[in-house]
């Protein structure tokens, strides 16, 4: 019985939704799919982003063969110039995916030596015992594939993010021949996205949006100003094929998405007519009835251009009374609050706003409930893993499953870091990695931890008090007065009535105080404020002798 | 012509969901229409809860001759012990409503000379000049009322919180009759209910939460734990019948549902057959197959009994695998990070979790977009005037209002502290009165502005970097090095490094420095930091002349 076994370890999107990696591994080889950044949650106080944790790869280093990308969104790319940087393997990937990639790091200035590898959908790769064949799925982005990885121990599907769209833009459909030869090859198990594990039936074709903003187009009176992802570049399609049938013009606003569809033209993957368009200000010249604008912001993020515009704090133009505004992205959990306040204050602005809940402008690019067990009849694998989700999604994905008739034994729920260890046709859970949440935050990478995310939700939640004491440096008492100052702790006048209260106490206990002085000042301080006002601010002291 | 008029003015609950308050002033008489309070939104750090702003009424403190509660919930009632303490006037309400009333103000140990009016549904009343109509609607609470006001320029209807559910759990249907009797007198302005606005279709009868419960019951081989709001009693009466009919025994925990459930059973609201309830300890002898158990926590408070036994941290008992645990509540609008990261953690320790997303486990109170059209048909207003609701809310119901045919002209979108004025049948709107966000934060109401908003804000972002500096009193030279704290700001080592690196420009700044030291000594920290990190913390300078 041979010793050596194939790995599989998700180091990234099992148990939360965005920044996917997966890691396979047999012998000295080792293969990468993916590397996502993913959306801070509400609570991660000042930070950017989140990227995987690379610290098992670095143990890993000279295994790492190459890294292979299923597709172009943010969840599945977004950490790439952070891997690179580390970790200069060959990149893998369909032409769009890598154009998107190749705009992310030229950027950046990191384009020149890195290879950059070109794989077409269907057609198949070999690295070390991994043979890759990539094969075409329907998303909402063009020129999505999933892996069939065929292993030493097994072949592996993994799905990549899908749906089944049989009238999809691009008019690409699924390569169901594909996933049918392998299940004639047996998959050993299957590695599917469950982000939409708990909505019943099938995910509509993207093409329903073609009808929505048919008739946002041919209601609109005024200008129509369309926002959405930079890299949802089959929505850019959508929305241009719209505006040449009614006759409009499009500018494209924001510098991603205009880089992004610039390489999306180059390489056919977006078809806009000549004269279609035009620059933003020349739009801004052209009758209200005459233009289309296309811009980002449609997650409410303040500094994007649509966020601007909803505060009134865009330079170029001001939304105004007449305009259609519509949203045409998902809501990213956690980000309901901001998007909703951005639809208020765009109507409080006079447009008529189009979103999601009232107008089906945007479609999940994910599979849902019975897409989910199509792909399983079609694979046919002997062990299924819940892919890409949040926990209750995953559980959701396994109840799936075993309807399909595949026996619970045979589900693997697992989260990131978790060793899968595949042997002799059987998968067996075992070890544990690291993978930490990884802040980005201004130029920093890993830099705050759990400790500064502690301190700046105290500093949140009741401000900081700062005391500086003077103390004679013969006798040990305090000089003159402590000096207090607060940040976020109250009103002024309410904070000053009761810093002032605290004066004797810490002169008190400044001059009373053995041991360590500065502890026994906070001491005071803290437990005096706690009582009068049931907070508890963060208390700093500084202390001269002199 | 008279010179008098009566004035509407919200000063709560328009232009955002909670914290309704509306204000009916007609010469020297001003009647209000609830009091409650609302979530703070994820941006108010630190903040427990919001309410009303009660500059206005301040102003009219004489006129107000009473405040009329619609029914008991707390975006409501929330904040009535903040305006009793205040305007001591007499309350209004049906028989459940000041139940609940009276458990709040208990608790405060404000009950007393408070005059607390019972006024059944289907009876009405007199003050000054207005004569009010309290008619039953149903909703997700029982005894839920909207209002008929008489006032000497017509009749103005304010829905209260109401859909029209035609097998309602206490079989209680709304006043059909009332209304169409209102119509009949001739109804001068409706305001209703818009938090559904977007939705299509009628709302579903509380009726079907029974079956999914049934369900639940049927399936679940342990214990039941089913969470939802302290004040809805009918989801109470609901989980109560489903334990009754499956033979098992219901513990109730948490202070503010016992309370409330004492008081309703009092009250005949909620019927608990005798041995059905039984102390948490008993419940934790009980055999799994037997036990229900009722609490808070349905928004994934982190103090919550939910939030705790999610996170491992309920001293009295543990989840495990067996529990079915039921989230029956809505989910308000920011907290779905919150209540989804319960979910999984609750998924995590091995319970089977039912939520609103994968079963009927809860169903919406408020009426949906043809609920609201036969409100209109109903009562036949000449105006219409969209209540309860975000912006986005209430432009959607305008929309509705003119698909029943009332003319755009006669529908008035308006936001908090907008002054609504009736005259001879005519209603324009003029004047604003101050309607601020009022926080209310430990012990402190509205101590708290825009301005520690802010500076929270700031902290939470990028933390705090102190310095300290003692400067030779004779020459003004530094003495020694300057002491630098940090909270917040980074890891400590990447901030030890970097803070080193300010200790030279410090001494510069304090040395060369004319004018005001600590200003000069913060934009150099401030600059420096930024160059090297990108980040803007806040920076605090204390000084000791030595």
């Amino acid at each position: 019985m041979k010793e050596s076994n194939l790995k599989i370890i998700p180091l990234g999107g099992l148990g939360e939704v965005g920044r996917n990696m997966m890691l396979y591994e047999y012998e000295d080889t080792a293969i990468i799919v993916d590397c996502g950044s993913m959306f801070p949650e509400n609570d991660m106080l000042g930070i950017d982003y989140i990227i995987p944790d690379f610290q098992y790869l670095r143990s890993r280093k000279d295994k790492i063969r190459g890294i292979i990308f299923t597709h172009g969104h943010e969840d599945h790319i977004g950490a790439i110039h952070h891997f690179i940087s580390e970790f200069n393997v060959p990149v893998y990937g369909t032409p769009l995916t890598l154009g998107l990639i190749k705009v992310k790091l030229t950027r950046r200035g990191m384009i020149n030596n890195v290879s950059l590898n070109t794989i077409k959908a269907g057609e198949s790769i070999k690295i070390g015992p991994f043979k890759i064949d990539f094969f075409h799925v329907c998303h909402s982005i063009p020129d999505s594939v999933g892996l069939g990885i065929e292993t030493p121990e097994g072949l592996i599907v993994q799905s990549g993010d899908y749906k089944f769209d049989h009238t999809p833009v691009d008019n690409w459909p699924t390569d169901y021949a594909k996933l049918v030869e392998f299940s004639r090859r047996g998959v050993l198990a299957l590695i599917a996205d469950s982000t939409n594990a708990t909505r019943p039936g099938w995910t509509p074709s993207e093409r329903i949006i073609g009808e929505a903003f048919e008739q946002v187009f041919t209601q609109a009176k005024g200008r129509i100003i369309v926002a959405s992802f930079a890299s949802l570049i089959s929505r850019v399609q959508q929305v241009v094929n719209a505006t040449v049938a009614h006759h409009r013009k499009i500018a494209i606003v924001g510098t991603s998405m205009v880089e992004n569809v610039e390489m999306a033209q180059k390489l056919n993957y977006l078809n806009i007519p000549p004269g279609t368009m035009v620059s933003m200000n020349t739009a801004l010249e052209l009758p209200d009835s005459e233009v289309v604008i296309m811009c980002t912001g449609a997650q409410g993020e303040p500094t994007s251009i649509l966020g601007r515009l909803a505060r009134g704090t865009q330079r170029q133009f001001d939304v105004r009374k007449g305009d259609t505004v519509v949203l045409s992205s998902k809501i990213i959990p956690g980000n309901e609050e901001a998007v909703y306040s951005t639809i208020n204050d765009l109507f409080r602005r006079g447009a008529n706003v189009i979103y999601e809940e009232i107008a089906p402008v945007h479609v999940s690019g994910h599979g849902s409930q019975e897409d989910m067990k199509l792909l399983i009849h079609l694979t046919k694998p002997k062990y299924f893993i819940p892919g890409y989700g949040e926990m209750r999604m995953l559980k959701q994905a396994s109840l799936l499953a075993q309807q399909t008739g595949i026996p619970e034994k045979h589900i693997l729920i697992v989260e990131n870091g978790a060793v899968i260890n595949v042997r002799n046709g059987k998968i067996k859970l075992g070890g544990q990695v690291p993978t930490n949440t990884v802040f980005v935050d201004g130029s920093w990478v890993g830099d705050l931890g759990p400790d500064e995310m502690r301190d700046r939700a105290m500093l949140s939640q009741d401000g900081i008090v700062l005391v500086h004491i003077n103390v004679n440096k013969r006798n040990g008492e305090m000089v003159g007065h402590p000096e207090i100052i607060s940040r976020g702790f109250a009103a002024s006048q309410e904070a000053e009535e009761i810093l002032n209260r605290l004066e004797k106490p810490i002169i008190q206990a400044t001059n009373t105080s053995n041991g360590n002085l500065e502890r026994n000042v906070i001491r005071t301080v803290k437990s005096i404020i706690y009582k009068e006002t049931r907070r508890n601010p963060t208390v700093l002291v500084t202390m001269s002798k002199i």
